[in-house]
């Protein structure tokens, strides 16, 4: 039996749409402009309005980090699902996207600094750190590692969009970059609720220039 | 200044207060053991403990999923964020895992089908359908024009992870799933929830061995 769905299969048609029921339901008029955006993006990918009563930021976030891309900085992300979620096309300069997680020197590092995998991995991000973009979109415990080494004097990404997933730490290693007072912009979601693919779609709306 | 945060280290113990968290926070008792299994893995890929009000299955996804992989059948995702996010190791028989999304033929394809490149993709996944798992967590349109090409008489896939989000189609997209009655085993979150952690972390779950 032969069976067609009535559905939009245009895609500038949906993505129209789906940008018109984003503003519909979630009120950025609170937001800077280029904050908006981003927060739009983040929506879009995980289909809940609603995160963004959990959206925090620093005001400089999409324009520090935009600007830093322009100028060619690297980002950094914590997992490969976030970092397979960046358009490479839209970035300004054909920025470098690293993701040491994998690198083999990582489960050595993770037993010398008593914390997780990813958290050593942040070790390794020490020489690309300096202006940096960061993109966390797992694991807490990279981004407390994060905090801590930049406490500790580590180089100064240029924005940190932090955005772990789940029901340890996360909330708490998010409420301390919030609190964190190092004078690094971020953007982040208050609570459990975040994931690579909110992330990434962060990144590429900072990415994107809409001027 | 150094500043050390208070924060659990130990990837096991993360895991463990993890699922117990899960298993404090949502009833799982109405689930056979195999569903409950995935449903733990979905709400700790996404933190919301409140998608499990939203999980629809049947009884037989699960072992005819983990089954399927056994014997060696191909795992076909409609994007690369829900390929990356496969667990590799974990898969029973060294599984093919197949994302025909980059295929040069695709944007030809959709434009002779009228539909988006994730729908056109699906033509690609025809030979490779029979058996295998399927599992979507991007696109609503991809899902759509699977279950077209089943109801048209396209080999049975053994299992549908189908976790499309978003806006436009989603969860019209996954009621169609719901209702579609094809015999084909399914797992999907109704409503606009869903994405690749939470598709992947549905495959995982399927692929690992509890027995």
């Amino acid at each position: 039996m032969s069976v067609t769905y009535d559905y939009i299969r245009d895609p500038q048609e949906i993505y129209r749409q789906s940008f018109a029921q984003i503003q519909a339901a979630a009120d950025l008029s609170a937001l800077p402009a280029d904050i908006a955006d981003v927060a739009i993006r983040i929506i879009h990918a995980c289909g809940m309005p609603e995160v963004l009563d959990e959206l925090a930021w620093t005001n400089d976030a999409a324009a520090k980090g935009r600007a830093a891309l322009k100028a060619g900085a690297p980002i950094i992300a914590d997992c490969r699902m976030a970092m397979d979620g960046i358009i490479r096309n839209r970035l300004p300069a054909d920025n470098a996207v690293l993701c040491p997680l994998t690198d083999e020197r990582v489960p050595d590092l993770a037993l010398e600094i008593g914390n997780t995998r990813s958290a050593a991995a942040v070790e390794l991000w020490r020489e690309h750190l300096e202006g940096a973009v960061v993109v966390i979109g797992n694991a807490p415990t990279a981004l407390f590692h994060l905090l801590e080494i930049l406490h500790d004097g580590a180089p100064k990404p240029s924005l940190i969009l932090g955005f772990p997933v789940g029901f340890v730490g996360a909330a708490e290693s998010k409420e301390a970059l919030i609190e964190a007072n190092i004078g690094v912009p971020y953007m982040t979601l208050r609570g459990r609720r975040g994931g690579s693919a909110i992330a990434s779609a962060a990144l590429n709306a900072v990415a994107k220039d809409n001027q």
